[in-house]
Parts: C-alpha cells; sequence; structure tokens
C-alpha cells in the first residue's frame, strides 16, 4: 500500500484551510495545518522550516481581501508567494499547489462581450490574458508566473488554481453578496460558486494529477458560467459535482 | 500647432534613457531624463513629486539583470513598478509606457516546440501566456499585469513594451554574448536584437498611439525571430526598419 502523502497547507487558520484538514481524505493524505506562528509567509527560513518532510504544500496564506490596500498586500501576498516557491524548492518538496484567484482575471466579469449572450457567456479560460480587477487580483497573477517560472526552471511541480467563490456556510451567494455595484455584475457575480465538495475534490485532483504545471479554474458547473471547465478536467481528472441551477 | 508632449523617463541615466534623451523627436517630445535623485522608485511620494506637469511617462528604472537574485528585485522591480503606476495615476499622468522584457516570455525561447522549424519559428504574441525565465522576467510580468489593472480601473493608458535585445553599440548580437548554456539556445538568441533606431520609432510610436492597453513585443525584423510583429503593426502602427539577415 502506498503512503499517504504528507501535505502542509499554509494559511491553515483560514476558512479553506480548515476545510482540507477537515475533509480531504485522511486514508490518503497526512494534512498539516499552518497557521502564523508555525508559518509566516514573511519569513522564508520559517517557511523552509516548516516544509520539512513535505511531500506538497498547499499554499493558501494570503491577505484574500479584494479591496486590501497596497501596503496589506506586499508582505503575505506579493513577498508570500515568492518565499512559498522558493521554501518549497529548497525545502525539497515535489508539488506545490496555489491558491490563485479569479480576480487575476476578474475584469473579464465586467466585459460586456463576454456576456453577449448572458445565457451562454464566453467561457475564460487560462489561456486568455491575465485582467486583474484588483491589486489583489494582480498579487495573484504575480504567484501564478513564479509558478510557472519554478515549474519550468526547477523540479517543483506546480498547480494554480483561480479558485471562485467559496462560503462560509456552502450556501451557493446572491447577487446581493457581490461586491460590485453594477445590477448586470452583481447578477453575473454568483456563477463564480464554488461548493465546499467541489473545493475538496479539486485540491485533491491537484495533489494527485500527473502534470508538470497548469493553471485550471475553480468553479462548480454553475448555470450562467464564464469560466471553462475543460483544462480541469483535461489537466486534472477533475469534475464538479455541484452547480448553482 | 500642438504642444510638444512632457515625457518624464525613470532611469534616465541608463542606456535606454540616454538614446531617449538624445533621440526622440525635440520638436515633439520635451524629455526629462529622470535619474535615481529625482526619481527613486522605491519612494512613492518622491516619484509622484517627479512626475508632476507630466503627459507620460516612460518607466525604464528597473534592475535589469536577468540573473538578478531576489533581494536585488524586490524594490526596484517589484515595488518600483507599483509606484511607477500608482505615482502616475496621482500625478495626473495621461500615459505609461512601461519597459517590459522578452524574458517575461523568455521560456518560449527554450521550447523545442516553437522551434520545430527553425527557419519560421512559431511567432509567440502577447496573447500567450507568459512563461518568465527567470524572478527578472516574472517581475515584469507582473508590471504588465499592473499596466493592464491601472488601464481597465483607472484613467491611465498603458503599452507595455517586451523590449528585446539592444546592446550599448548598436551592433546585431553574436551567439556567443548569449547567457544560455546550450548552443542551440544561443543559436536563436540573436534574433531578439531591436535596434537603437527601431527602440526610437517604437517608443515613439508607443507614446502618440490612440489606445487604452496594449503589449506589444519589440524587436527588430530579425531572420528567424519568434517573437509576433503583429501587435506592433496593429496597435502601434509600428514596423521596424532593421533587421538581422
Amino acid at each position: 500500500m502506498t503512503q499517504p502523502m504528507r501535505v502542509a497547507v499554509t494559511g491553515g487558520e483560514g476558512m479553506l484551510g480548515r476545510l482540507l484538514a477537515e475533509r480531504l481524505d485522511p486514508a490518503r493524505f497526512v494534512v498539516r495545518p499552518l497557521g502564523r506562528k508555525e508559518a509566516d509567509v514573511t519569513d522564508l527560513a520559517a517557511l523552509e522550516r516548516a516544509f520539512a518532510d513535505t511531500d506538497a504544500v498547499v499554499h493558501l496564506a494570503a491577505n484574500s481581501q479584494v479591496g486590501a490596500p497596497w501596503d496589506a498586500l506586499v508582505g503575505p501576498n506579493l513577498l508570500g508567494a515568492y518565499h512559498a516557491f522558493e521554501a518549497a524548492r529548497r525545502a525539497g518538496v515535489r508539488r506545490v499547489v496555489f491558491a490563485s484567484s479569479n480576480h487575476a482575471v476578474g475584469m473579464y466579469l465586467m466585459d460586456a462581450d463576454v456576456f453577449a449572450d448572458p445565457s451562454r457567456p464566453h467561457l475564460v479560460t487560462p489561456e486568455d490574458p491575465v485582467r486583474p480587477d484588483s491589486l489583489y487580483g494582480a498579487t495573484k497573477a504575480w504567484g501564478e508566473a513564479l509558478g510557472r517560472l519554478y515549474a519550468e526552471m526547477h523540479e517543483l511541480e506546480v498547480v494554480c488554481l483561480r479558485i471562485g467563490w467559496v462560503t462560509e456556510d456552502d450556501r451557493p451567494p446572491t447577487p446581493a453578496q457581490s461586491i460590485r455595484e453594477d445590477p448586470e455584475v452583481k447578477r453575473r457575480a454568483p456563477a463564480m460558486w464554488l461548493s465546499h465538495r467541489d473545493c475538496i475534490s479539486l485540491i485533491d485532483a491537484s495533489l494527485g494529477a500527473d502534470l508538470r504545471f497548469g493553471i485550471v479554474n475553480g468553479v462548480s458547473d454553475n448555470a450562467g458560467r464564464w469560466f471553462s471547465l475543460d483544462e480541469g478536467r483535461r489537466l486534472l481528472g477533475w469534475e464538479p459535482a455541484d452547480g448553482l441551477r
């Protein structure tokens, strides 16, 4: 029988970190959630120590506020992403799953061309150019570029997940919850939902799939979605089970 | 007669900065080269002051060493790119021309698929995903993502130029000058040449063209080139006059 994979999770105290610790299959994964005390992402040496004896890292730690100002992003997101990849490389980690975000391409949500037919939006794929909707989103595009560099220049395997909209109570979001002001854009936003079950299966697949590098959209199969699911199927064999109808 | 455009140039003491000060058409552009003393790119407030009464900024200041280590890139390139766009926005500058680099997509140079037919390589365009070949290249991808954000969220017009290989003496580079080790890759590298004349006409076009955002390849029309010239023609009306044969 194969050994379970040892998985360190930065941002272990956050919503997604707690979800992974609770729900990743314990027969296949030994999850080590790392809080800020064990793994301060602004401290490269501390992160390298925290990644010792680890097969894979799921890098969730970041300021996840879409409206976060610059000063609150530099340490956790900009330096943090570099530290995560570099510490993983130094510690001999095999794979990093980087929590990117739909906000790396969030400007497509405001693009009338994408929604010319509202019932069947144009599907945005990771092959389309990045279009961040915020400084936060730009830091996620930065992390993806770094991830590709580490996969192509070094021995790391890297999966970047453009995670959609995960809610604390796992209920699909409503237009009213969107931070956007334009009512049209508000209506489109819930199609970014990612259920807890789909989030777990996506990260499970990202840890196990045979690939060197990939950027994959992480949304449930929602009506009106503008995120392609093709690369999830193709690269990870992942199929969401849920979807907003 | 229209007023000449007031153009502030960060990195004014560098090779490209000096070239612009010497050779941009003085009838159309009043160039203000900013050295480190007038425009320290790690200091947002100083940069905002330096951009007062400016129509356009050409942001060249950066650590331009492809092999530069992380610590030498954080200030000038990572923070510096944000400071340049943000200071330009605050100072009411209309357009920023951002000196990106071929190294934002440098990994395509190592890709055998691109060079399956060495006499006619597959042409890489700004629509292709970024593939940095270095931390330096990743910082340039970051600057491009920021540029798009500032163009789409704010009032700035932004042109990102993936500048090729400009030599001090304006002679085409030779394979021996390439930092790459693989002899095959070394042979391909000179096709990244950008002559002084083409560099000047490219920046001239980038300052004057009617557009909100664009990423444009900046190479001369070299034999064996793997950089598309189409978006330069389409977005800027730019055509290189030189080319390595």
